[in-house]
């Protein structure tokens, strides 16, 4: 293992390489490190493309995790990334491609940092987790902690799609529904993972062996693409996704693998939209969102007592030469649709985020046609199928099974 | 391409390698025949371990496609096969593993035979397809129409889960809901085919192409085991799956890869056991069953009208020395629970239908504590959620952004 310790982003303070979610000294974001010279010793990288593990623990030389035995995994990660013509015929660009997060064992991009994360806390004799979320980290966290055996308790606003909290309560885990918004259950989290011991596997920023997990994505697209992307459009309610791809490549450049870095545009919905309004305003600190209001629940995060997440997030997509840009409603139901009839994947609208906003970033003259371009569809449409049925009339026609009406509806369907 | 003509099942008449449903002299079913010879010759099996293309594709040299352009993929197969300790604890057997189908691009196994026999038809230059459908092949038709831009008509009866429903409609695809039970949606997409020229991708027998498809759940297996397991345990309608898996079993045979093949146990649910009736009696042919009741909507097919198909089924499961076993609903519900309480895998009431089977196997005496057994899962819960909800309970209670109110309620929960 390479990681040597945790270090404070804003302060600099370093710690042991121990569960723990925030500095102590300065209340700042607390971020893995490595020693890099080892790794580009030992060449670590050139095994990127070759080790025969599947999924993200063939990257286990980049993550913080001392014994195999300790890995808590489902095979997540080594998600396909897709070349889709059809879908990038409507959008005119020529190098466009999906990271395909929906194909995690949970069916969300959440299984990496959860996987890490409670890998960590295996190691450290840990036997009972809590998280809050938005559904999709609730049931990463409910389903691995049932793989390892442990306890789960999941903190969940009372919106959260239904399939999601069906998932939970069959994993075992206790399902604590609040009436408020996601940051009441971040707050209730880290308040009662203090009073009860357990360990907190909220993936924002806030236990920083969770976001190690998001980072292999950066790894999975150097194997599959070598060049660096110009831009990587990601859905971000805190931002934790878009941080750990970044991460991820400023390790592979640490590494001389890469000699760029991609600009990382930060997609978030009108209706909740703290890093998109502090970006537009040029602003350096985000404020909170008041309550959300989006059809996108997974990045429905305000973030209030924790805008400092927020900010971090906004840092990185200025460092990284992007931008943050905010897609409504009918734009993500539209993408769902377009995303299922053009390239077969079938995402949630926070999924879909990312291509709903193609159109205003070319409008807007930031995305070029010849760019290549990434998007990481984050979440499958079959969590949260309640919501895009609203949108999505399943005919309600039933026909007898006789072939001469059968015939009819067909003629008059195709015609 | 290793493969050669088509080759009627029942009365050996062959032809060329082209779809066709069945054997035009006496309506038998028709298999996909290899030149086995020049497989072993070029010692296309010696690569089975190595190649580094994801998914089914890898085993292309095993499929009878002749142009890499016309493989329409979303990375199907390539799922992966878990050790699962504290299932095996439950059902007291040393050696268990569960291949977890769940994780293919729309969520079923259906995934692979779609994906073998949709290619076929973009080769031969088809651009509609039809099928017929309990649920999940109807999702994968529709979802692999859409990636191959072709137009989809999607048969199915009105009970399929309405999940399901939302997807196929979300791709695209033409849906047509039958008031009626599945048999009836088969006989109306082979009149259609006839009548419309669509391609039929229905995967029962009927396309020969499809199982083959599912032939590669044999090879992934003998990758990842080696050792080729005593029992394989498969969820069957008309059985195409346990009958597919097997073919490939035997072809690894053929190429002297492994030297003995596995005995198929093929589960149906109590309220639509055509096969497991049959094998109970001793009986040589497969009599259609009436209407079926079960939550297993997935093998949910009465075989009215195509009985010869259970009649295959039942010869493989006898040639090779297995058996057939029904299950009831209430264990459905339980071994969905425990898969999702023991290994994070969440199933639908068909695709747990295979675990559920456990208890009543070893009981008989079929199966031994140290025997080597393989279960496969072959759909998702979250397709199926409608009818998973009707056991479990969401909790209703929604309590107050305030830790006190929160404290209480987990003292008493965990108490």
């Amino acid at each position: 293992m390479f990681g040597t310790k945790l270090k404070c982003l804003r302060c600099g303070k370093e710690y042991p390489l121990l569960t723990k979610y925030s500095c102590s000294k300065c209340g700042g974001i607390l971020d893995v490190d490595y020693d890099y010279e080892a790794m580009k010793k030992k060449e670590i990288g050139s095994h990127l493309g070759t080790k025969k593990d599947e999924g993200m623990w063939k990257f286990r030389d980049f993550l913080p995790i001392k014994k195999k035995e300790s890995i808590v995994t489902l095979r997540e990660g080594g998600t396909p990334l897709f070349r889709c013509e059809r879908l990038a015929e409507l959008t005119s660009l020529a190098d466009f491609y999906l990271k395909d997060e929906t194909r995690n064992p949970t069916g969300s991009f959440k299984d990496r940092p959860t996987s890490c994360a409670i890998s960590k806390a295996k190691e450290e004799g840990g036997n009972a987790v809590i998280t809050s979320s938005t559904g999709n980290g609730g049931v990463a966290v409910a389903t691995y902690a049932a793989k390892a055996g442990m306890k789960a308790i999941i903190i969940v606003p009372s919106t959260a799609p239904r399939n999601k909290l069906l998932s939970i309560v069959c994993s075992g885990a206790l399902l604590v529904k609040i009436k408020g918004i996601y940051s009441d259950c971040f707050s209730l989290a880290r308040e009662l993972s203090r009073e009860y011991g357990w360990v907190n596997l909220t993936s924002t920023f806030l236990n920083p062996f969770a976001t190690e997990g998001d980072k292999t994505v950066a790894y999975e697209l150097y194997r599959d693409l070598r060049l660096v992307p110009d831009w990587i459009l990601v859905p971000v309610g805190a931002g934790p996704l878009l941080v750990g791809i970044y991460k991820g490549y400023k390790e592979l450049k640490e590494l001389e693998l890469v000699d760029k870095l991609p600009a990382m545009i930060g997609v978030q919905a009108k209706g909740c939209a703290p890093i998109v309004r502090a970006f537009e305003r040029g602003e350096r600190e985000v404020r909170a969102w008041g309550t959300p209001h989006t059809i996108a629940s997974g990045i429905a995060d305000p973030l209030q007592g924790y805008s400092d997440d927020g900010s971090l997030t906004l840092k990185i997509i200025r460092e990284s030469g992007g931008a943050a840009v905010a897609v409504d409603d009918e734009s993500l139901v539209e993408s769902v649709q377009n995303l299922s009839r053009l390239t077969g994947i079938f995402a949630e609208p926070t999924g879909a985020s990312s291509v709903a906003s193609l159109r205003e970033l070319k409008k807007r003259g930031i995305l070029k046609e010849k760019d290549t371009v990434v998007c990481m569809v984050t979440g499958s449409g079959f969590k949260d199928s309640h919501t895009i049925q609203k949108y999505v009339e399943i005919p309600p026609k039933e026909l007898e099974p006789n072939l001469e009406e059968v015939r009819e509806f067909l003629d008059q369907k195709l015609a």
